[in-house]
């Protein structure tokens, strides 16, 4: 099942279902307004939501064009932890960073800016460009309620919806945060979400061992920037997800992100973030030469599976100096 | 003007009005059924709170007795980002978690989990008393929508709310995940707020400089523990706001935090949280000598204004085990 959300003036926008084909969409319906009131009870909405793919797919609904505007599936949430638990992309980072490796005793993970999600096609807007502008591709997970203490086998239960995210990132704030032990405020403003939030079932064996293992493709406007894939977490969703519980509970609708995918053969399939790129370019010629985003700036990402298939839509947007 | 929130059924509870002098509280009504409804609008929800504020000082609405059953005042919000600029505070925690001073150019501020805050009575869960859980006696700030980019004057005119807060902090965490530079997720669980949400007019001179200059009483099991006062931030809420608004717009019913309440003359005052207090321990003993807390363990706390008032109420409640 794929779900999206389109803009109808309220904060939440109003929850639809896609066709396979991903060709035409049908609204839920009153009972199930928009994506977060769907969480409030999950156990209901899902099979009402399975019954209106049904629906969609005997050609109910309107049809998708270019002219659909889609928000984040889920344009603001209660809660956004974000991981980091591609070791490749940590090791790399310290290099770009220019700091001791993380003494870490569990998965890296922060809170992170969760009241807005900007949708696939918004323009996303930053005060400067001197501030490091920089993109994340990352894949993600939403929970049903999760109780404190859960076990990651548990949790691998309580995964509802997997999604793909862009983590923007502003690299001038980021080491001197980190330095703080606090995490990131000034460096991580609001993500954007490709349009189609999918059930795990929805991947196939794109789906494995919590691992959304398609590939990441990231043209950056308009070259191929990584294709990296999400198989290579050291840890699964469901390990994170139980993580974040360990003194928590999680509040139905949290989503849970995976941190910047990335490939111990990166030298074949590239990066999901500049600085990524940076560090290669440190490693090998002492010094970086990829510059950050610059104002008017595109950035494409998109999940694809083995058939070719984007099941998360892709996101494709502008970065822009705010007014 | 005093706000609070009733448990009426619904995860963001009931908004009332409460009478000057703490004894009666009145509805507010359909339009602004709840605290954050109110923040979707606040320009029109002002007055017309404080047009209730008349209804109730007129002997309109109920008592408020033992067995009224206040919530947080904002159960659960989009966004809580909380300070730590209480210098007294932040050089005693270097003590008590060995660790070095913190380099920070900013003021030091974390994003925490906010989709849930505990009411002022309500028992806290936590899983063991081996993860050191902590109390942090704090005031904070209700903002209405920040831009991006704004000045701290700016900054200091989108306040409309002031609350108090402990801010339940699992030690046994704390350096690990400051150590990550990713911040806190396990070491910090949801916070409890007391009842009464109040606009800095109704401070008269306690609200000054952007600081709540109330002595903040705690009493851990019925003895007092500290009676620190909210003057010595070495920043005021409207920095924090500015700060916090460098990279991001700020959504409307964001909660921003003080850190923990601490003053230069401690050995007067006491602390407002266990680990400060080990840290003057160490200092003048060698080691720490006062325990953690433990499963039904009680703490009040109460910010005391110059007339003996307490204009947020008080936090009273019980640390249990969680099922």
């Amino acid at each position: 099942m794929r779900l999206a959300t389109l803009a109808n003036g309220t904060p939440d926008g109003e929850l639809v279902v896609v066709s396979a084909d991903g060709k035409r969409f049908l609204a839920a319906g009153e009972r199930w307004p928009n994506l977060l009131a769907a969480f409030t009870d999950w156990q209901k909405a899902e099979p009402a939501l399975r019954a209106t793919v049904d629906e969609v797919e005997q050609g109910a609904g309107g049809k998708i064009t270019a002219q659909t505007a889609f928000r984040a599936p889920m344009p603001r949430a209660w809660q956004w932890l974000d991981g980091s638990v591609f070791s490749t992309h940590a090791r790399l980072m310290e290099v770009a960073f220019n700091t001791d490796p993380i003494e870490n005793q569990r998965p890296l993970m922060y809170q992170g800016q969760s009241d807005r999600f900007y949708g696939p096609t918004e323009d996303v807007p930053f005060g400067s460009e001197a501030d490091g502008i920089d993109f994340e591709g990352e894949f993600g997970v939403i929970v049903d309620h999760v109780p404190m203490g859960c076990t990651p086998a548990e949790a691998m239960e309580r995964i509802r919806l997997l999604v793909q995210i862009n983590d923007w990132s502003l690299r001038a704030y980021a080491v001197p945060e980190m330095k703080t032990g606090f995490g990131f405020i000034l460096a991580k403003p609001a993500c954007s979400v490709a349009p189609f939030a999918v059930t795990p079932d929805e991947l196939h064996d794109g789906w494995r061992d919590g691992r959304v293992c398609l590939d990441l493709q990231i043209d950056w406007n308009g070259k191929r920037f990584g294709s990296a894939n999400g198989r290579e977490m050291d840890v699964g969703f469901h390990e994170l997800v139980a993580q974040a519980a360990t003194t928590r509970d999680l509040v139905a609708g949290t989503i849970i992100g995976s941190g910047t995918v990335a490939n111990a053969g990166y030298a074949e399939v590239g990066s999901s973030c500049i600085s990524e790129r940076r560090a290669i370019e440190i490693i090998a010629d002492g010094k970086p030469t990829t510059g950050f985003m610059s104002f008017g700036d595109h950035i494409r990402m998109a999940g694809v599976d083995a058939a070719g298939g984007k099941p998360f839509g892709a996101i494709d947007q502008q970065v822009v100096c705010r007014p």
